[in-house]
């Protein structure tokens, strides 16, 4: 928690780290509140869900936000993993363990480098990230600990003070689901984000890891809302 | 220091971060003699001369060693420095308050970040990189306090033990010229390395700063020779 969890605004610009999945366009909306100024940079990595960039782009173009797209498959030459090497099949579930081979190794570590670098250029200090150790699903580079000692590298590699947002650490997914609707945004969070692992849009395939997340926090929050207005 | 400094040799095997240039080809025969087996990882990213790779190369073959090339000029596309835009002429001397403009921002955090995936991939923990906080020269992400911030950002990525070496962190030019006659390779160190701004293999142009840098501490560690030889 920091001081804009509690609605405090920012006269500084903020660069929102943006997939167009659930997180990062509620994570958008919130910047959206709590800073002057927002931009988006969104990555491309050989991913086969280009789906995504096209929400990504759409829904900056709802909340009137500059997207920067930066292509990063590199990335997808490093590693080997599911979502960007079409001749491995997904892994539905975790393995015991082990991670799901969905893990692209340094996702988070490249995303929020080059952000930094962006960030800088642009004379921005805070940046806003959707990741959660809620959700961590075994992905290292989505723990609190992790983005700490990113912050502090990040500063010393660029002599700088970059501030790193991270307003779903430690809330589930029907508190993300929460915070979208108290922002005003539920439908557009619900209707325009891809979060499906096999590329549809909205509710998605609901069968896939992210889907069953993603559907069971929605139903939890809707009911929590049903249980208040039926009291 | 650490106990590789003191002449034990590791079973293990390590991956050195190679440019081609004075430090890193030290660093290669360094790791030579205290890993078991030894992988070279060198980067393009997009910068004026590119002969600084082929002397990477022709390093690699006359040390056996493997050498892989990762294409990373995505970050010649974040800032704006002048190895890798023509169009800006390059800082002589480090301007009074600010980075010489040769600072690429994050190149150190990138290289480092990068060597990392590749080395998991590879099952190697050693890293091995030529960075100095002696020869700091205004650029941050050669600080000791960098590097030992980034092995641990790295190690909470990836869930992994890298163990980052920086074998010339605290000597200077000089010491490093004793190093390498001490490896038993200042021939090949002064004769096939790049480390001149103006891209001229061996002793270079001589009036930029790196051939500056680069003279005066082989000139000092010749002359404390032959103090030696005279007494």
């Amino acid at each position: 928690m920091n001081a804009y969890s509690e609605g405090a605004t920012s006269i500084e610009q903020a660069l929102v780290v943006f997939s167009g999945g659930q997180d990062s366009t509620t994570c958008l909306f919130w910047a959206l509140k709590h800073f002057s100024k927002v931009h988006a940079i969104t990555f491309g990595y050989g991913q086969k869900h280009s789906a995504e960039i096209e929400c990504a782009r759409k829904i900056a173009d709802l909340a009137k936000v500059d997207l920067h797209f930066m292509d990063v498959s590199f990335i997808g030459k490093l590693g080997t993993n599911s979502l960007t090497d079409t001749s491995i099949e997904m892994d539905q579930e975790k393995p015991a363990g082990s991670y799901p081979n969905t893990f692209v190794p340094g996702r988070n570590l490249f995303f929020l480098s080059i952000a930094a670098v962006y960030a800088r250029e642009k004379g921005i200090r805070h940046i806003v990230t959707g990741v959660s150790q809620t959700d961590f699903s075994g992905y290292p580079d989505c723990r609190d600990s992790f983005i700490k000692s990113l912050n502090v590298t990040l500063n010393l590699a660029m002599d700088n003070q970059f501030v790193i947002h991270t307003p779903l650490m430690w809330i589930d997914k029907a508190q993300t689901w929460e915070m979208a609707d108290r922002l005003g945004v539920l439908d557009i969070v619900r209707n325009e984000t891809l979060t499906c692992y096999n590329g549809i849009k909205g509710d998605g395939c609901g069968h896939c890891p992210a889907c069953k997340l993603r559907r069971t926090g929605l139903e939890a929050y809707l009911l929590s809302q049903k249980t208040v207005i039926d009291k």
